[in-house]
């Protein structure tokens, strides 16, 4: 156990990517920990207030068969327990400038889950050891 | 060179990937390094003992000419790399009990190299730092 | 912030993760992180260097729209990125040993920015805590 900062760099903008990394960011803020978290490329767009609730698909890995037992299998939307856990714990989400120009978005587009957007070098100055990348 | 302990959160199900996890697993494991792994989503289905040593496929950017590659490059099984790194190191393996119920798993479903299964709460109670995302 | 080394994993070899990771290690490596690379699979497969100005594609969730803004957006390819990390900063780039026998290549096969190939074993000499892995 420890009470370091986890830094995660979503990058993944499919649904049980999303899925799982809200669930380990309510799972570190539970524990005590702060998280901060990067958006980039096709992450950032599923944070899109437009379109965040819509089908965002799943890894082609899953195929059929997983990607009915993940819809079937029904439980909070992602962003409710990224909303979640920034109620319970101390969770920064920020949006990558590079991504963002890349999109032509504003943080006024985003969900306002998001923070805000910073530049690559700025999120390191946040980073305290090593990043998880999903 | 460190001692901490590696936590990997194991999400992706293809066979590269699940190699790969394998050899940095074997690598730390040689290394005096105590490995946490936690099994999510595609990568806990592809730990089923009835479909373990099934083909579950490589990542689509292999192409045709990647994936031949590996199918003729051989070695040993990802399973057996894993087990062969719980004999020489501290390894543990568990299974995320939310994918468990995702997919009406129980433990008896899945390959003896799974230790058990547990939250994720409980799974960062055993994180040291930050956690590796395959 | 901190000044520990980022320990990065290549696996995948599409240009938009490429272009993720590349902006990673410049982002640290401006921090003044030390930053140890370890190429595996397909991205070790994306840095020979008769097609690593090729198109690699983009992940498979990017879809139409989404690729065409990568493509639009234009900006430097991530293996001018790379280099240029390397002059400001102190970055090290290796091949895995294992995946440079499956698809049966030498150092003299690679870009002259890949500096050379080690085991795992070698590899994990280097990490200071734990790997990111993209």
């Amino acid at each position: 156990m420890d009470d370091s900062t986890l830094s995660l760099v979503l990058f993944s903008g499919t649904d049980d990517k999303l899925n799982a990394a809200s669930v380990l960011t309510a799972g570190a803020a539970a524990m005590g920990r702060k998280v901060n978290i990067f958006l980039q490329y096709w992450a950032l767009d599923a944070f899109r207030s437009d379109t965040i609730h819509k089908d965002h698909g799943v890894a082609p890995e899953a195929g059929t068969e997983g990607a009915e037992a993940y819809q079937r299998h029904g439980g909070q939307h992602w962003s409710e327990i990224f909303r979640q856990a920034k109620d319970i714990g101390e969770v920064s989400i920020h949006a990558c400038s590079l991504s963002m120009e890349m999109f032509g978005l504003t943080v006024e587009d985003l969900d306002p889950i998001v923070d805000g957007q910073e530049g690559v070098a700025s999120f390191f100055m946040d980073v305290d050891g090593p990043v998880t990348f999903i």
